[in-house]
């Protein structure tokens, strides 16, 4: 166990005014070693987290800063929660003004999770603006990059799907499954951000489920690819809820392969796992809200030959802010479940 | 076209008190040729239209009866929306009564859609209670049945989400598919009927998705293997909404495989057919809220070869009671979609 | 009964990408004797009504037009579901390019519902673009003022809230019930019209209930109290569902009142309307989704002397394009509810 | 500040199969001085904590005991969750079995609340069965009771409803307002506990609002009239959400009354309250989510001299058990708000 810290980590978010950034921000007030510093956002700054949040209006008048170098100046740790293609220009620049050594940083948009420039420029339409900083950044997958990440400088926290994905296909893969991964995802409408648009009006959404980024075209695909090492086909799917990611993986098992078997390579990956959870029945996304933890289910359809895993995580908690305290913990030394949610907002 | 029947056609709906059965009134009160005759419920016995359903209060207090043998008689035809295994024994006492001849039945339940005895034994775990009125039936998938269904007497409904999922499978047959068909389905809550249980209170279902019915264990498994000829990995989900069922098929595509392909089967099936609609986007259920529709996507994942269909429909609409009228419209020889809604109600 | 038109009643809409011109265009399809002619839009003109809406995508290609003169010309009606001070311009143009006497107009937007321009003054900070139009524009509750609307050019349609606060308030006043009307109402979101922005995003809506326009500021107040005769406290909520508005009505009673005098001036003055329910108790929203109606149960507080109705409509059907519809129908001599659902979508 | 205890409190919840029992198990975990001791339940007796809530599946397999004496021995506080008509009768066998003088109790339901019994008797139908027991007993609205409630034994922890209502309905008393309270409220639908039945279905409480227990014949009236001493004329409403209560308080104001006077009087009663937050908007019932909030705004409509208050509190939180934790925190000498969650679950 870790000792207690002589003095608050003092942590700065950049994107408070996003869904993310204040479930970073609401987990990190109520840690015992972390501090939450100074607050950026894009179009908040000037305003303050009240004025942002009215919720917090009597809790809170802290001001929003614009994203500046100045920003990061004094801190510990730095919750990048920004757009895509935000993120690695700041940090480039925090490099050139030689800041990026005294930080920790984890990323929760999508600029450092591929490894691979051309699959990056493929799947963003652009070349890496800085690739010599993507090469030291490490993925934030905690339950499979965890010593990596305990030394990292920077991690790139992973997408809510490739998190809920993962988690389930590395058990049918342990357990010897093969051909692509058929990932059929389901995420809950603050998934898409709380920008303002069409597709997440509530008439629009309520009440009606859609499929959408279809035909391989979703940007999370080659990040699931990347960790899996096999083909994903992956659809996602908006549905009518606030919170809350189901993942439906199916592979052709070994005809060979037992139910036993799969549930021993469950176990194998995740008995000792605090924040992974070992279902008898599918789970729903309600036994997750609000916590850090990633319910899991597995199952074979012995009469097919096809093996399952259901994984139910929070999108914004295991898929985002949880997953990146989990990591700023384990980059501070610190007991790597310390502050997390593991008890669900019921009903 | 055919000609206006001399007089009104007498339907009767037995499950008046379900919301299959309710959707059935609401279809033939607006029908120009059917006339709702008498209403028979189980539970529901004794009570009113207008009393079971406090919505229609001022609309209607015509009486709810059991369903006995008088029930049928007089009828031209009947609508059966009732609990599985209740159905093949009230046909079959209507048989013994010698009343059969006389009437056309669409059954909404599952009682007759298994054609083989053996996997209706394994299914329900009890023999077929009259497998010589079940060779007689005829499986109500309209576009696949069409000219069988006319001449029919006795109609298996299909199931929501085999209707769903054979639509598109179908498609990609077609083309060449093969392999197992991979159907992750997500249906609304109506689909689990209107009895209280916890799994459908507003607090449990609600902003929560879950997977159910998982490692091929689920009924309608059989039903889609028996219309589809291959084997099928089929996942229901069910998700907070009212209405609405989204069927994302996926199976293996042959590599020649060109996108064009897939849309051209889907043309060739599809194009004249008056109550699908093919769709350039994927679905999203609201858009056939309240109608008798089949919205149809398909698209090709180039570069992992495999080919998808998403296919929307209205779990009670499509799925049951439009259908219902669909068939009904064919055993009567009345054009095939009269009184059937194509407006869906939005938002 | 009216005699059938010799031709369609050609009528153009304006306002078709939002949810009330949208729901005009659904009931006028559906309609023996009107015929939809051109569409308009603002900010959608130059696309086609299934772009604007995809659930429609292959029901119809037809184009939506800018709102220009021309838009209006050989048409017999226009329906205009536009924003708050577009309609009096537009209507004040037609007028001075002499279309106005061809054409019968039912304005679903609040430009000529106040008739004292002092009064529109105070409420839409803006002088009355054409009193003299205004003059002759009748208030469309058709319940009220059913013989004016019938000989009426231009029908200045109700809000919802008004729609619903009228209609209950009427009984209160009926019976006797004094001092201000106490009107609690709850909307669905529908009611915010489909224009983007944070106050209807799925994730900001869901889950929550919050008043707005509180302290006698929203602008539907001066136009139930120009219906009323007397003081409404007029409190309106946003609810998280698609459509539905309910309006909590209360009144002091006399001390004399009994309840069956409540339900004898209810009776009174709606025992013989069509499109009014009274209900044995209080009426849910999804009692009359999707419908022309209004359910409406009154009751007494015997011993706090207080008189309550309660009052159910859809708020983009009675409170906005089926009382639309109820006034074109008595425009052109139709029967008053040809057209118009009365069965509600259930569940 | 108090002093931390030398052992943990032991706490026995009653109830815990129903929302507000889970919720104060929820808090008591995560309390640093109450330890949660043994958990009952009428119909859940003989299962385990994980098997009554799958989403705490492998959190805990605590067992759940039926609701004996034996179940309150050795422990040092109760919280009893159960519904209206158990309590009593259990609080009088402890008594008679002299258990009671050891315990500190927190009621969560209805037997304990009204003062008077002649008033219980017409609101329950019922003599109260241990009026003796009901003298000692003290109405736990904290904000009103702190100092009786630090001494108390036995509290009986207030209403949702009349929570909200009576926090609001202070501030306009407060401020000189006279005549009826008119308070129309809104609850989510979890105030309707666990117990499956038609009223609580998915499908008949979502995309609907409607208003119940309408005629003064709420149980919770006389509840808030004790404690305001003036008629409450009452109208409760259900409303599509989880969680969630809004109070809507109307009344008369003098006419002389200005904004000012109404924000100072809300300042005189609420500045220095913990958990009591003053908006300069009305609130929304998400921004007090899964907290012990109470958000409050005030406004005068200065035209038609009526004042009002807004009111929203979660209705499983401060409406529940979070005020339980409030007053237990107080009967224990602990800070008042110790482990009560002041920042809500958003989105």
């Amino acid at each position: 166990m870790s000792a207690r810290p002589a003095a608050p980590i003092r942590v700065g978010i950049a994107g408070i005014t996003g869904y993310t950034g204040l479930e970073a921000w609401r987990l990190l007030t109520a840690h015992p070693h972390f501090e939450v510093g100074p607050l950026a956002a894009g179009r908040g700054a000037g305003r303050t987290l009240g004025s942002s949040w009215p919720a917090l209006a009597a809790h809170s008048n802290a001001p929003i800063e614009a994203l500046t170098v100045d920003f990061a100046r004094g801190l510990d740790a730095l919750v990048l929660a920004l757009p895509h293609g935000v993120s690695a220009p700041y940090v480039a620049t925090l490099e050139a003004e030689g800041l990026l050594d005294g930080l920790r940083i984890v990323d929760l948009g999508a600029d450092f999770r591929l490894r691979d420039t051309d699959t990056y420029a493929r799947a963003y339409a652009a070349r890496h603006p800085c690739p010599d900083i993507l090469e030291r950044a490490v993925y934030g997958l905690t339950e499979v990059h965890r010593d990596a990440i305990s030394s990292a400088r920077l991690v790139a926290n992973p997408g809510c799907y490739p998190t809920a994905t993962s988690l389930g296909a590395r058990v049918l893969l342990e357990a010897g499954c093969g051909g692509p991964v058929y990932a059929s995802c389901v995420s809950g409408v603050s998934g898409a951000g709380r920008k303002a648009g069409p597709r997440t009006l509530y008439c629009e959404v309520q009440d009606s489920v859609v499929a959408y980024g279809v035909g391989g075209a979703h940007r999370h695909v080659p990040e699931m690819e990347q960790e899996l090492g096999c083909p994903v086909v992956f659809t996602p799917h908006l549905v009518p809820m606030i919170r809350g990611m189901l993942a439906t993986i199916s592979m052709a098992a070994p005809a060979s392969l037992k139910n036993a078997d799969l549930l021993a390579a469950a176990e194998a990956l995740y008995a000792n796992e605090p924040l992974v959870v070992l279902r008898d029945a599918p789970p729903a996304t309600r036994d997750v809200r609000g916590t850090g933890l990633a319910h899991v289910h597995v199952c074979l359809d012995a009469e097919r030959h096809v093996a399952q895993a259901f994984v139910a995580i929070d999108n914004l908690g295991k898929g985002a802010a949880t997953q990146a305290l989990q990591n700023l913990n384990r980059m501070f030394g610190l007991p790597e479940t310390l502050g997390i949610p593991t008890v669900p907002l019921l009903p």
